[in-house]
This record gives C-alpha cells, structure tokens and sequence, in this order.
C-alpha cells in the first residue's frame, strides 16, 4: 500500500520533474494532479508541454487535472509553484490538514517553516511543530532550498562540520531549467551569458547560512560567516555549476577535505529510496565536474566536488555541481518526504489530535 | 605612405583578427604573412581556414606566405604564437632588429619585457630598453596581457588610481574563440560548463598585479593585493565574461565608481586609431553586460561593466565583459603597436644606433 | 531632406532591425514610432527589450511611442506586426492615405496586393494601384516575402529565366530569431531540431510560386511548377539555411548555373542604398555557406549559394542562405520602399487626386 | 556463461558507447579492449576521453589496453574502427577466424560482406559464407550502416514492403558526436549549419539501396529507387533528424503509412535482448519528433517518425529521428551480433572446419 500523494503545480518543469521520479517510486503513489485553472479537467497529457526525455507515464498522462483546492486532494502533496501563488495557495492546503512538501520560495525564511536538506539539517524538520496549521489540523509546510543553494550546502556541511566556516565565494553557471518553461528565451542564452537571475543572490545567501544553521528554542540561529553570491545564466539545459572559495575556521589539508566530502553520509543506515549512496561524490579529473557529464551521480541526487585548490585570498576554492531539477528541486522534496515518512511524520495517522 | 608590417602566426584565430582589423588601417599595411612550415610557400586564402564573418580582404588572400625566419620579413611584426613555438621564434625576430608586438604568453613575465595595456601602464613600456635586444639591433620584444586580464584590468585600474586595491576574486565565464581553431571540441562545449582552462587562473592572478604595478628602477614591482581566480569555459564564440569582487583601500559609493569608470580616459588627446573613446562603459541595465549585446561595444575595445552592487564579503561587486580575440588579443597589440608609434618607438629610424 | 517614415510594431525584433538599418539611411529618417497599448506613451528606449548588438540610436531612444493609429502619423510607414495585428492594423493605414511597405504575412496572398522582392518582381508592383485605398486616399500596401521565401527564391529567379524550373523540393534549417522575441524558448531549441514552424510550409510554398509568377491583366499568375517544403528549426541566432533540389525545363552545366547566379543584377544602375552589389554570391568553398560565417555577405541583403552539385532525383541539389531579419525581413521592405522611391511612387506628393 | 568479446577502437566515441551498452548484457561479456598503439598498455580508464553522461564501468575503468592484433583476442570482436584503419584491421581479424562485426564504412559496399540492419535484411548474413576468410578460418566480416542510413531505411522498409518505393528525398540534420571525438570543432558548430559532411551523402544514398535490395543467386541487387540526399550537421549532440519525402509504387493512406510503421515487428519472438519492441513509433504532436525529446525511445535503438503528411512533389513527406551513435552505430553492430546469436553463426564452434 503506496501512499498516496498529490502535486500542485504538475504541468510546470518541476511538476513533470515530480512525476518522473514518482514513477516507480515504493512508498508513494501520483494519485491527484493539480494545476492552473486553464488546465483544471482536461487530461494531464493534453495540458502538459512534457519536456523531459523519458515518456509520459500512461496512467498519469490519463489522469484529469483537478482545481487547485484542497477538497478532494491527498493529505500529502508535493507543491511546484511559483512564489506568487505558492504564497495564497499552499497555506490552504496545510490548513486544511495536509503535509504540504514545498519547493517555492514563498515560506522557505519563515521562522516556523522549516528550510531542509534531509542531509545536512534533518533536525530542523522540528520546526514544523510549531506551526498553526500543525496545531489546527494536523497539516504543515516544509520546504527544500533554492537550487543553486543545494549543491552548495551539500559541499560546505561536511566542511563546517569537520573544520568550521568563516567565508564564502560563490559565482554560479545556471541552468536554464531552473527558469520554467517557457522560461530562458533562446534569443538570450545561444551563444551568451546573463549575468543576472532575479533574487537568486539573495536566496542564495540567505539560504546557505538558514540551512548551515543551528536550531535552538524552536529558532533557526543562522550559521555565523560571510557569504557572497554572483549568479549567472548560462547555455546549459540541466545542472548547476559553482566556482566557490571558503575561508575555514581551522587549518586543513586537502587529503583533510577529500575525506570529509567522501566520508559524509548522514543518512546512512535509513534507507530512503531517493537518497544518494553518497552525497558529495569527488572527482579527481582537472576539468571536471561538468554538467553535460556529472549531473546524472546518484541518479541526480548526488554533488560533485572537482578542482579543489588552495585559494590566495580564503583557503580553498573548488567547483560544484549539481542536477538543479532533480536534486535542487523535485528530488530535493521528494527526499524531504522520504525522511519524514522515516521520522513518522508524514503518515496522516500520525497527526497529533 | 604607411608602415609596413609582418605577421607571425597568420593562420591562427588572433592571426585572422590582426588581418581583420588592420584592413583599413591608416598607418599599418600588411605587408608580410608567415606561419607553420606546412603552410610557407602557399596563397593565404589556400592556406587558412577563415572563420570570421567578414570575408578574407582578396589582397591579402592572394599573398604567399613566407617562411617564419626574420630574413625579408618587415621591421614590425605582429606575432599571435602558441607559447612554446613563440619561445623560440620571437628572440630571433628581436635579435634581427625587429619590433616584435606579440600577444603570446612566453616573456610576459620576463623582467625587461613590458606587458602593457596602454590605457593601463603606458609607461611600462620604458622597460624594452633594457633588452639585450635592443641595445644590439634596436629591435625589441612587447607584449600584451592574456585575453581574461584585459577586462579585467581595464575594470581595475581606474578603481585601483581613485580608491586603492586590496583584495581581488574573479571567477571567469570564457568564450570558446580564446582556445584557437579547432580549440574546444564541439562535445566539450556544447549544453555545458568546462571548469578548468590550462594555466589561466595562474596567468590572469599574476598579470593583473604586473598590470596594475608600478615601475621603479627598471622593475616592475607588482601591485600589493590579494587576488584569486576561477577560470571556466563556456558555450560562447566571443567574450569573456567576468563575476568581480573588490575591497578597496579608500571607502567610495556607487557614484565614485561609476564615476571612476565614466571618466577614465588615459589616452585621451593621443588618437591613437584603435583605441576606443571610452575604454571602459558602464551599463546600468540590471541583467547587462551580456556577450552576444556587449562585446563589440568601442568596436570590440571597450570593457563593459554593469551590475555594480555591494558585497557582503569584500567591498563591491560588478560584472565586466571585453572582447577576447579583439581587445583581448589582436586588437591590444595593435593598440600597443598604435602606442608605440606615438611615442615614436615603432619607427625603425628611432632605433638607436 | 530625408523622407519622414514611421515603424509600426517597433520594439519587436524586426521593428528593432528597422531601426538599426534606418540609423544612417540617406533617403529615410525615423520620424514616429508605435508599439503595442501597453509600450504607448513611454520612451521608446524604456519600453524595448534591445536584442542587437548595435547599441539603440540615443536619439530613437529617446523618442515617444506613438498610439498605433493613423493620425499623426507620416505618410510613410513601415509595419513589422503579427498577421493578426497587421489584419486590423495595415488597412486603416493605407485608408488614411499611407504607404504601407509592409512585413507581415497578412495581406501577401490578396489579389491587389503586391508581394515584391526588387531584384525578383519589381514590375509586380503595378497591383498596388488596383487597391481601392490607393484610389480613395493614394494609400496602398504593399509586401515582402516570409523570410524563409526571400532566400530560396533569389536562388531560384536566375534559374527560372534562363533554364525554366519545373520542380523544387526545399528542406529548411531556419534561426530563432525569425520566431520574433521572446520566440522559441531555449528549452526547446537547445541542442534540438524542432522538425515544424506553424504555416511556414504553406507559405514558403505559395509565396515562391507567386513571386515567380507572371504578372498578366492585372492579376498574378503563380507559377506553373511543383513545389514541397520541409521547414525546421535549429539552434541558430541568424540566417536561414536551405537545402533545395531543383528540376529545369531546359539542359544546364554547372557552369550555366553559376554564371546565372553571378551575373544576376537586376537592379544594377538603381543605385538603391540597401540593394547589394551582388544579390546571389556564390561559394565554392565545398562546406558553405554557413549562417555564421555568411549571413552578412552584402551586408546581410545577399543570398549566398553553394554546394552546386547534381540532383539523382531532379536535376541539380544546392544550399541557399540568407539573413533571416535582414534580407528576410526589415531590409525586405527597406529595398521594397527604396525600389518605389526610385519609380516615383512612394513620394506623397506623386499620389493621385 | 556469456561469450567473451573484444572491442577495436575501445576509446574512440562508438568504442564507449560498446561499453555502456555491453555493461549489464546478458549474452556478452567484454573480455579484451584494443585501440590505438599510443593507448596500449595503458589502463582503459587513464587512456580513455570518457564522454558519455553514465560512469565508465570500474572493471572496464581497470583493464589494460591490448595491441591492436589478433593474436589472444576472443573470437568476437566488435570494431569501431576508421574506415581506414579499417580496411587494414579488420581482414587481419577476419582471417584469424574471428567474428568482426564492424560499425566502419570500409567494406559495407564489398559484394560478400553483408550490410545488415536486423530488421530490414537479416537474410543478406547469408552473404558471409561467401567470404574467403570464412572458409579458411571460419571467420568474416558483418557490417551495420551509416548513421544517417539506418533511420532512414527502418522508416522506409515497412513502406516498401506494403506499397513499394520509387524515389526518396532525404535532407539531413546531423549530430556533432556522429563526428567522434574531437571530431566537430566549437567554432564551427555553435549557432551555426554546416551544410557538408563528407562522403556523408554517397553512403547514404548507396547504403539506402542496398538495405533495402534483394539478395538472390549470393548477390545484393539494391532496390530500384531514386534517392538524393542532402547532408548537414547541426549544433544536436545526438540524434538525427531527417526531412524525408517519398514517391510510393501502390497508393496509400495516412492510416495505411502508420499502420505499415506501428505493425512493423520482424524480430518479434526471437527475444534478441538489444531489439526494442517497437523498432519504428510514431508520434502525433505536430512538432515532433525531436532529437532531445526523441532519441532514447526504445532505449536509444527506436527510430521516430511524425510528421506525416501528403507532399506536393512526390506523395508522402515526414520526419525521422535515430539516435545516432546507439541505433546508429553501438547498438547496431550490437544487434547484428545478438542476431548471429540467435541464427548460431557467433558461436565460435559453429564455424565449420
């Protein structure tokens, strides 16, 4: 018995993301789809613009598209949204009882809302105790990252853990997945460079230091270190790459790295299905990593960590990449699912009375 | 009745350029064309594989190339080398009493070689003087900066004369053109991101600062700041595009700096042909300066910085973007060349005796 | 005194390209722009996102945007709209007494309306007194081929009247940028074909039959030749490549073709600013042409012809390439307007009582 | 107990894709890698360009490189050879008694090598036993296609089958990796056509025949069509896309071309593990099929057609797609040789005495 869970937002990238990796999926089951009013009751594969390239799934492209309200709808849902809608959209469904496992912006810096990467700050999931809805009826908000700010977070954790952070660089190489569809117009990518994505800077900032944060009294303290965002777009379809340097708190070698990156493993021993063996994967190769080469590791749940060096102005520099539709994205909420199926908190029956 | 000039290296990328651009020049003439051995002895439209998108000029594609030995060749050449074939055949020029204007790699570095941006350390150039060339034959060696520098430094120094250095990160977003023909793989490129160009980081980190010193003695004593760099390649034919971090030593607003920028106008009053009216233009769109819009901005000799904003780890941050096979290679030497002539030091009648 | 001309539909990327090809036009100055509702009232600068890498001309970008309609308008108008637009709009322009040298796909194909390419069917240009504007108000419209049209049939004109064509099968590989902006999302072209434009078949077919048509009582009599159309989109910024195999009525060698193609000069002693020396150039080089190295051959207004070889299904197979925006759209009409300034018709004064 | 097979040209673009596609095969095992003499005696994983998007198999990763001779191979060698290279290998192989089932050009044409696509002509491996090395050593030659002919022939066979054909149009839209490696500079293919690839167009037209021909008394006499093709690469990593019109002997309709596709199924029932069920789809979105959306149907061994609709010239036009370097090149030498398989002709002791 699969449980079965909804998608608001199903016919955008991050939807059809969602349902690509539902497909086969042991612990959950697509059993509702919801989108814009324009495509509520038509069929999902009449309303979607697939842009993957794996075929529809038939049962799905089956599937008529129900209104984006709670009525009727599965008590777990995966929210693709944009900020604006997630905003009015999501807070409805979390109150009316539902786990509501976000991918938006919208609530990511509300201090009861829980902002997580399953491997790097599992415990702030508590947060969520502390919402209304949670109180009212059972439902709650949890939302992943930005997805530029993933892979980052994924290579600085074990780096904090072990040695302790006290700057960070980053100029990123987006992807033009992460724009939606339509999204980039091609007019402005071929051949090109933008060097601006709206708010992804401060997203990025922000996030990083929430994620790399510490929880105490039911209060997200944010990580203690200066961090500055460049962000770019770039001609690559899929997978987001990062030069970053970091100024550690204390001395350490690069075998000390190699080894902090290779030994991380959070959630070894819980057995989700979408987590990657190994999160940071390294690489020794002096080009690496590359999008169009290294964003599938882990079935794209993985980072990679390539061109470690000391840095002349913090301590060292390397370049990370990650898959910024499946792991900075639909992968990152189902993961978020996964573990809170593992702590007992997904399961309906499980809400406090 | 204008100067007569060779070029070294005349099939290659910047070799095609320094045709190019010196098609209508009002005081050079292509007079000369030498490269590999494999080519000596055939018409140059025969010879090259032209990939430029204005025609090869007809006089030029009907000149027979002539082996690269300094015996007939003009005073004045123009040399676009791969380091290691320059190492070797650009002494010999010098020693034969030729002013050799290279845009290779090889003596940047070398103390009584001047690597000059004219905008930038004009008075670098006092250094040829000391070449052992020089004293025996009058001919001499100059050199340019590497194609990631250029923008770079142009951006600096008005920043760098106003408010003082201290600390510099760039990371590099490259165009493909910079690596020569055939130069990147199309598989290599396309839909991705390569994180790595040989030696460039060292380069660009140390020619910045040799850039940006000042002479004294005879010796250039590089600039006193921290710099670090991250070099990638990305799918664009022509310009480089750079994420920059700067601290300075003097507090300046928003306004100094693009004032700074705004009236940086070193070589103004010399009319010099190539050089542009405002060497470095500032761009206030929010998501500007972009390759494929900004590149040939002062006809491909203008730097262009825009998103001038705060950082939170250093003291501002921009991005610039310059042409890399004109103001970074074929069109700084011809400007250095244009430099030379004002200064009366490209006349071979000035040679000293 | 240059002749006032307006741009209807001026902020879309052909309005942008009217602009570009207008700045230092000797007959026409842009005198009134207009835009959509939304874009009226505003700095022409403030409301166009700019997609050429030719800065806009400050004073254009200075000018107000006018209410698209007729009053106050000049009496010369070029018009780059959407056919639907162009349906409503074109009409009340030429009722008002306007010359209407249009780009749009709208009126092409109606009876009295000229569809002109210069060098091709200038003496078309006679329907235009058939219009019931031009004898209401001395307003007519008149228009230039689909892009993709242009290029094909400036090959094929030569041919036709000296061999006689008795069938063509063409394949495109067409830009982006004839998809207007924002167009073709970089998804969907991004290391991908996109095998189907909407109608673009149809109206690569019609348009090449009329234009090659004979003009007879008034009526234009396509002609008498099969034609099939395959039309794709590729990742290309600009230029419209073709492969076309093509059946004569009468024996020709290579050399027949070539010379056709060389010595076409229809409009040789016009003196037409934006016509080209040479309409079709031919290439001998065995991979030309090549949209990035050919497309602006005569300044972007000539077709380039290669690879001639012969056709084991028709007679003979060649490729045909031509600027999509500028031979194929903006500099269409231009040379549209310029041909009926020099037959005196396009001078307001000329227009009947 | 699977069969041992060796590669020749293991590092090369085909040479990895054998690799991939033999990782987890049920019937091979790969048991001895060769390529170049600059390569031998290296570990696989340091002399190897890795490009493919999966990991190279640790094993694989491990294995040293052997001399490029027969003398201790397994007696099924797969070969992705340069037609040169070749013609001078492949006999040694061959007359050693292994089984060389060659992805190269160099003997396709040859009157007694077979040139095979399992579903199209599985009869014409009758032809090996004509060969000479055959009946000295029990070995011989078996070839697959040209990339760009094996689409085209698995969409013409079910037409020819049902209706007959009398002539073929072909206009093609190539892949960079079908170049190799490096193969296609970035220069020449970024925003660009290139509208030659050479002898790309004999091949197809001669291989297209021959495919489709009958063989009778020990001879292929190829079908008695026209066919012209034209060849162009584009900015696609894999896939290719071709614009097809063809002339049929029988009139057919719509449904009667799709049926003639979607009924299409020779091997059905010989359970080769490599043969995807459906060797032609067809697809109805009217902007399909395209190579990112399309190439990995049938695990990458399916080829494409929409697009289907009446020509104006010949009767039928559509588009086909195929995946250049599995169904194209790999993959069909791949199930060239599950074929033998499955006809008893691989297994080494069949080979008569």
């Amino acid at each position: 018995m699969r449980q079965k869970i909804g998608i608001l937002g199903a016919t955008g990238m991050v939807g059809q993301r969602f349902i690509q990796l539902l497909e086969h999926h042991p612990w959950f089951e697509v059993a509702w789809l919801a989108a814009s009013d324009r495509s509520s009751g038509k069929r999902y594969g009449d309303a979607v613009r697939w842009k993957l390239d794996t075929p529809i799934p038939e049962r799905i492209a089956a599937m008529e598209i129900s209104p984006a309200q709670p009525e009727g709808a599965p008590q777990v849902i995966f929210a693709a949204l944009d900020a604006d809608i997630a905003r009015e959209m999501e807070p409805k469904f979390a109150a009316a009882g539902c786990a509501v496992i976000s991918n938006s912006s919208a609530f990511r810096m509300q201090a009861d809302v829980p902002l997580v990467i399953p491997e790097v700050n599992a415990d702030h999931l508590a947060l969520l105790e502390q919402q209304e809805w949670r109180k009212q009826s059972g439902g709650y908000i949890v939302t992943n990252p930005n997805c530029s700010a993933i892979g980052l977070v994924l290579a600085l954790k074990p780096l904090e853990e072990r040695f302790g952070i006290e700057s960070i660089f980053v100029s990123t190489m987006q992807a033009v997945s992460g724009a939606g569809y339509p999204g980039v117009a091609s007019l402005d990518i071929m051949g090109n460079v933008v060097p601006f994505i709206k708010n992804e800077e401060e997203k990025l900032q922000e996030e990083t230091l929430r994620l790399l944060g510490k929880l105490q009294s039911n209060l997200v303290h944010p990580l203690d270190a200066k961090i500055t965002a460049h962000c770019n777009r770039v001609a690559v379809e899929d997978g987001h790459t990062e030069s970053v340097s970091v100024k550690l708190k204390r001395k350490a070698t690069r075998e000390d790295l190699l080894a902090a990156w290779q030994e991380f493993a959070p959630l070894a021993g819980r057995d989700l299905p979408t987590a990657p063996a190994q999160p940071v994967e390294t690489i020794e190769a002096v080009d690496r990593p590359q999008p169009r080469l290294d964003r599938m590791r882990g079935a794209g749940m993985a980072a990679t960590v390539g061109r470690v060096r000391p840095c002349s102005l913090l301590d060292w520099k390397f370049t990370v990449l990650s898959h910024n539709t499946i792991r900075g994205a639909a992968g990152a909420a189902l993961l978020n699912a996964e573990l809170l199926v593992s702590l007992g908190k997904l399961n309906p029956s499980a809400v406090p009375a």
